[in-house]
C-alpha cells in the first residue's frame, strides 16, 4: 500500500509517501516557516534533492504544494496517515479519521496546544481535498495509553485528576512501538523486558514487556523525564513556583525557558546539539562535559527506574539521532549499567550501520541493541491495518 | 553535654533536652497552635506527661514557656541546637550561630520561607534571652551540600540558576547522616553503597558512598521525589502550566494542591496516614490499595535510581514512621527488588524492636536493615563537636 505520512507541527508540515509492502520510500520532505517570512519546501523526489520556495501563508496551501509535488512520483497514492502528538484519553491505538475522532482530537488539544489544533486543521484539510482517500490518525501517545495504573496515575487530588485528564501521557509511543515490533524479531521473541532508550533532542525512555508498555520517562506532557537538547526534564515541580515568586517570571516565561532554553543548550552554554556539546568537551570546555555527564547519569539513572518498572531487564536499545549515531554517549551511559552486569563490546558499538545490530558482549546480562526507528513505517502499517 | 534541641516551625515549636553522653532524654514537648486561638504545650518531663494550656501569641512566649518547663529538670543546658529546613548555599556543615551565620539563614529564606524565617527568629530570641549559651545551626540539607554537581545541578539556564540559587538542595539530611553513621558502625564498617530509605509523613531517599551523599530524591524543596503523606512527589512540571492555564489554579492554589492535598491523602481519598490507607486497603477500598501500590512502586523505581548513582548498592536502611513501624511496606518494596537479588526474611521483617536490626537473608545481594533514626541526637552531638 502507498501511504502518505503527514506530521505537521504549528509552523511545518512533514511528509513522506512510502510502500508499505517493499519500504521503499518515493518522496520525502518538510514545508518550513509555514504563514512565516521566507517559507519553502525541500523535498526529495525520485532520488533528487531539491527546494521549492514558495510562499506558504497557511497550512492548506502547504498541503496543496505537498500534493503538487508528489504528482512528480508515479504512484498513486491509498491512504493519509497522521501523527498527532497528542492522543489524550480517546486513543489507546490508531484510529481511522471520522467526524467524531477527529472531534476528539481537538478536544484534547489543550494538553498539547502547539501542535494538536495545527495537526487537526491539516487532517481536516486533507479530507475536504480528497474526499476519495481514507485518513489514519496515529497519535504518539497511544503505546503508553495502557500502561498500569500505578505508572500513570498522578498521586494529586482525584477530583482534579478527573476534571482535568491530568496524569502521565508519555509520548515518542510510535517509535517505541516500532522499537519493540523490530527488537521481537530480531532476537526471535527472545526479548521479554525491554527498555526502549530513544534518544535525540527530544529524549524518552520506555519499559516494555511482551510488547506492552509498562511505564516511561515522559509525563503529561514532554517536558518529563531526561534531559533534552533544549528541555530540562524532571525537576521539583515547585521549582515553577518559586521561579515564579522570587524570579518574578510569568508562567509563560517559565514554560518557556524549561522547554526551549533549558537542557544540554543551557548547561552546556554552547548549543543544543549532542554533537557540538561533545566538541565543546572534547577541546576541554567545563560546561560542556558537565552537559554530557549530566545527560548520561540522567539516561543510567532512569533506565534503572524502568528497569525496576518491569522488576527486570533483558533488552536494551538505543534509537534515535543520538541513540543511533553516538558511540561515545552509548558508551558512556552503558558504563554506568556495568553493577546490572551490562556490558558492551567497543568495537561492535562502534560499528556505523543502518541496520539493527547487537553491541553488548556474549557474557552481557543485558542483550543491548542499536535498532534505528521508522515512526513513519510505523504510522504507514497502521494506515495499512486500518485502511488496506 | 546536656543539649537543648529546637526544632521550631512556623506555628509550632519541638523541643528535646538530652545528654549526648548517655543519650538520656530528661524533657520533650511541642508547643502548639503558636499565634493561634488555642495554643497548648504537650511534654514529658522525668517521665511524666503533661499539658500546659496557655497563650502563646508568638515564639519569644513558646521560648519563654519551654524554659520554664525544663527548670523541673535538674540538669544545666549546656548549648542548643536549632534545625535549619534550609540551609541554602551557605551550609555545607553545621554551624555555631554568630550574626554572620544567622544572616544566613534568613538569606535562604526565600527558598523555604514557612520554615527558615520561623527558625531564625526562634534563634534570635534564644540568643538574646540566654546571651551566655552557645547556639548551632544544624541545617537540614547540609549533608546534600556536596553531593556530586551531576546530581545537584538542574539542567535550567546558567544566570537562572545562578541568580536564584536553584539547584537540587534535598532534605532529611540530618535523618540520612545518622542513618549512615550508625548503618556504618553496626555492619562494623563494611557498607559502602547505602541507600537511606527515610519514609514518613515526608519521605526521601538518599544515596550515600562511604559517608558521602551522592543523590537524593527530594530537589529545590521537599515536593519532589516519592509519594507522600499530602505531597505529590515527582510530576511533570509542566502539569503546573496546564493547571493554571487550563484549570485557572493560581501558583498558591497548585502549591497548596501538590504540597498539601496530595499525595496518599489524595490517592486513598482516606488519609495521609499510611496506617489508615492500609486498614482500608485491608478492607478491600480500591483507592486505599492504589494509594499504596504508587507509594511502595515509586519507592522501588527510586531506589533503583539511587543504586545507579552508585553504580550499586550494598546495604539499604529503612527508617522513620512508616520505614521503621510498617513490615508491610517494607516487604511490598523488598518484593519488587528481587530482581537485584534484594530479599528479606519475613519473620525477621515482623520483629518490633527500638534496635537497629538486619531483615535480609543470609543470601540477600544487599543487606536490608531497619534503622530507627533519631536526628535530635544527631543535632546534640553537633552541638557537642562544636561547642563541647
Amino acid at each position: 500500500m502507498n501511504v502518505l505520512v503527514i506530521n505537521a507541527g504549528s509552523s511545518s508540515l512533514k511528509f513522506q509517501l512510502l510502500d508499505t509492502n517493499t519500504r521503499e520510500v518515493f518522496a520525502k520532505g518538510n514545508c518550513e516557516r509555514i504563514g512565516i517570512e521566507g517559507s519553502f519546501v525541500g523535498y526529495t523526489v525520485n532520488g533528487e534533492k531539491k527546494q521549492l520556495d514558495v510562499d506558504m501563508p497557511d497550512h492548506k496551501t502547504a498541503v496543496q504544494h505537498v500534493f503538487e509535488i508528489l504528482k512528480a512520483v508515479d504512484k498513486p497514492i491509498e491512504g493519509i496517515g497522521h501523527r498527532l502528538v497528542q492522543g489524550g484519553w480517546y486513543f489507546p491505538e490508531s484510529k481511522v479519521v471520522t467526524d467524531e475522532t477527529l472531534g476528539w482530537a481537538r478536544e484534547v488539544a489543550p494538553l498539547a496546544p502547539l501542535h494538536n489544533y495545527a495537526e487537526a486543521d491539516v487532517i481536516e484539510i486533507c479530507r475536504d481535498m480528497f474526499p476519495e482517500l481514507g485518513n489514519v490518525i496515529v497519535p504518539d501517545t497511544a503505546f503508553h495509553y495502557n500502561m498500569p495504573e500505578r505508572a500513570w496515575r498522578y498521586a494529586l487530588p482525584r477530583d482534579v485528576v478527573d476534571k482535568y485528564h491530568v496524569r502521565k501521557y508519555g509520548a515518542h509511543g510510535t517509535s517505541h512501538r516500532y522499537i519493540w515490533r523490530t527488537v521481537d524479531e530480531f532476537t526471535n521473541h527472545e526479548t521479554h523486558k525491554l527498555v526502549s532508550c530513544h534518544l535525540g533532542s527530544g529524549a524518552s525512555l520506555c519499559a516494555i514487556e511482551d510488547g506492552h508498555c509498562m511505564d516511561t520517562t515522559m509525563g503529561l506532557t514532554p517536558l518529563d523525564g531526561l534531559i533534552m537538547g533544549t528541555r530540562c526534564g524532571t525537576v521539583d515541580p515547585a521549582t515553577v513556583f518559586y521561579l515564579n515568586r522570587v524570579g518574578g517570571y510569568s508562567i509563560d516565561d517559565i514554560d518557556t525557558m524549561m522547554n526551549k532554553k533549558s537542557g544540554l543548550l543551557a548547561v552546556s552554554g554552547v548549543s543544543s546539539d549532542s554533537r557540538d556539546v561533545r566538541d565543546g568537551a572534547a577541546n576541554g570546555d567545563a560546561n560542556c562535559q558537565m552537559a554530557l555527564d549530566m545527560f548520561n547519569y540522567r539516561a543510567s539513572q532512569l533506565i534503572a527506574e524502568m528497569a525496576a518498572s518491569m522488576e527486570g531487564m533483558d533488552t536494551m536499545a538505543f534509537t534515535a539521532g543520538i541513540g543511533e549515531n553516538s558511540a561515545e554517549i552509548r558508551a558512556a551511559i552503558v558504563d554506568r549499567l556495568g553493577w546490572l552486569g551490562v556490558k558492551i563490546d567497543p568495537e561492535l558499538n562502534d560499528v556505523r550501520s543502518d541496520d539493527p545490530r547487537v553491541i553488548s558482549t556474549p557474557d552481557s546480562s543485558v542483550k543491548v541493541l542499536v535498532v534505528p526507528t521508522n515512526e513513519e513505517l510505523m504510522i504507514a502499517l497502521d494506515v495499512e491495518a486500518l485502511l488496506g
